[in-house]
């Protein structure tokens, strides 16, 4: 397997936006060209992960740019699709097939004319009402009872990204909020008020140039590269299962270790699937950066702070960049390449080594998830 | 690469169907499992073709089966979703990534409520009514002014189809007709009358083990190897086009060929895209079976009936066999297996070498497909 490394990215800002899905994604993918000054005739295949928008999201996305003719894509994994384009097409570099990638994600998810999320119709739970917002809450509220923490202490997450989104010109929320807004906020599924739920009110697009590493120099001076990828799928047991453990986090996120040769302690900065306040609690538990049952604490020890032992969604995460879904996860690649390589401005990241990206796809049966998306990147010193 | 077999194959029959897409899939899945005998433990991922499903539809359709905690990949691209599916396998398994996958088409088009497929909202051909029948129309009016050839001409492609899948008990339409009926029935697109254009009705699913070469009898006494995958985009370029010739299926199967080592005239059947009958006349051409122009004799002269130079559409094709459109392309797959192994029954090919398989995506901007899936297998003497 070869070295793969990001040359590039770009993003356009999340959030609602009137423009079409093919806009956005074209948006996405000129300002990467443009930035790069890139020969698009480099560019051997194209992967694109999208939920909603149709069939052939990709092609139309390209088509009017003049990508054409190559091998093109569309990938889907619910939350995990932009995370699943990335794998594809880095394992399709690592193992020789192509040298140079396009990886794009682009959702509009305002064309679904607001609300919840469509549920596939033979979608038993979903159908019962077990949707997002109900599972995550039935998961905060065994946390609060297992654990003795209160649904304010989960609220500690959205103050955080929402600082950090304020310091991010990508971020569909750029406004500092204070744990008395979280909590005044209107109650969506206890004990979740509005502000402890990412919004699903996000338009967006991001594209990342991928390559071999031994050609990353043709591309662009700075570049990062990838340490581990990992695409898993839940375990969808049946009987009891614990809500307060996120079993495919923790096992996508060991893979990935294990990948990479690296543990929790060498990670400097996360991009995590904060859907809601009390996954990322969750996450840190999973992850390995603190035990089962201390991750309240490890956001009020300020751990997962910019300037704490792991910065844990820089870039404002879902709650505060926005969740257009099938573009999170390449956004996260992105956020990766700009604070690997010291570009991520007000919110950067001093001196970071490594940086983990991690996404969750489709609530379906409960607690369990879809697929799950996770990647290590590294700095190039 | 190494090599790559197909070890097993099942599908259920095409048509409407009272099950739910979920359950199309699991038919075909449990019905390639139970057929095989195989240690479902065995495969390390899956790879899922289906067009409007919704998401995670490989997901749901394995989560009941314990199929689990594997890497699952939904892979869109049209009515060429199956073959993409195959592609990714194939390409996942020859370099040495996996061992052991299972490729699924699934498509449950009578959920559509009938009537045209759906069109994306910024499709500005489509939006003007350039939608399938009139794209095609349009290619066999012109074909028909160029070539001196009728509308009973292209219905010759009716006839033998379903001929064909007279003899296929996975077909939908099992019934005969005569070129007297085809021009009878009701016009859809001049020149086409229903019954020269591949139904939107069907609802349908094939599922097909394949490995490395190398482990194939560890699962099956019989397999096929494959020879050439191939997966490429439209050009989408502007100014005059010719409407008669099939560029993108020109391009995709002579890079199979050049993949292969093989020509036209070592192809001893092909399962291809009949969505309307000029298309099978189109690509006779582009394939290299017969001259430009000279699709229309080379059915007249019964070259591409089962007992002919090349076997073309031996299962019924999409005019009989039916089209649900992620299905597609893995039960062509399902076909060469079938075929290359002597199990095809009573319609099975004499003594056949080598196999292609061919299915086009969406027709956006007019002519022009946005995804092209070409495979060529071998027998195994």
């Amino acid at each position: 397997m070869r070295s793969v490394s990001v040359v590039g990215a770009n993003m356009i800002k999340f959030g609602k936006n009137e423009k079409t899905l093919e806009e956005l994604g074209q948006e996405a993918v000129v300002g990467l060209i443009k930035g790069m000054n890139l020969d698009r005739e480099k560019i051997e295949v194209a992967y694109g992960g999208n939920v909603f928008g149709g069939h052939l999201p990709t092609q139309r996305v390209l088509k009017e740019l003049g990508m054409t003719g190559i091998p093109i894509f569309n990938v889907e994994n619910a939350c995990a699709s932009g995370a699943t384009a990335y794998h594809q097409a880095y394992q399709a570099i690592a193992t020789g097939v192509y040298d140079v990638a396009l990886v794009i994600g682009v959702e509009k998810l305002t064309a679904l004319g607001g609300g919840a999320l469509p549920i596939p119709p033979n979608e038993i739970e979903g159908n019962h009402g077990i949707v997002m917002p109900g599972v995550y809450a039935m998961r905060a509220k065994r946390y609060m009872h297992d654990f003795n923490v209160t649904a304010e202490d989960f609220g500690l997450v959205s103050v955080k990204n929402r600082a950090n989104g304020a310091l991010n010109p990508y971020a569909q929320f750029q406004k500092p909020i204070t744990i008395e807004e979280v909590m005044e906020s209107r109650l969506i599924a206890d004990p979740f008020t509005m502000l402890q739920c990412s919004a699903n009110s996000g338009d967006g697009a991001a594209a990342v140039l991928v390559c071999a590493t031994e050609r990353a120099k043709e591309f662009s001076d700075i570049s990062i590269k990838t340490e581990a990828s990992v695409i898993t799928s839940g375990l969808f047991k049946g009987g009891y299962r614990d809500l307060t453990w996120a079993e495919i986090t923790y096992r996508a996120v060991h893979t990935a270790y294990e990948q990479s040769g690296l543990k929790p302690s060498d990670i400097n900065i996360v991009e995590l699937h904060d859907a809601f306040t009390i996954a990322e609690i969750l996450y840190y538990e999973s992850m390995g950066f603190c035990e089962h049952g201390k991750g309240v604490d490890f956001i009020k020890d300020g751990k997962s702070y910019i300037d704490g032992q792991v910065a844990v969604n820089p870039s404002g995460g879902l709650i505060s960049r926005g969740h257009p879904l099938g573009a999170t996860g390449v956004a996260q690649v992105a956020e990766m390449f700009w604070q690997l390589t010291g570009q991520a401005g007000k919110r950067q990241v001093k001196n970071p080594r490594y940086g983990l990206t991690h996404v969750t796809g489709g609530g379906i049966s409960g607690v369990d998830n879809g697929a799950c998306g996770v990647h290590i990147f590294s700095a190039v010193s």
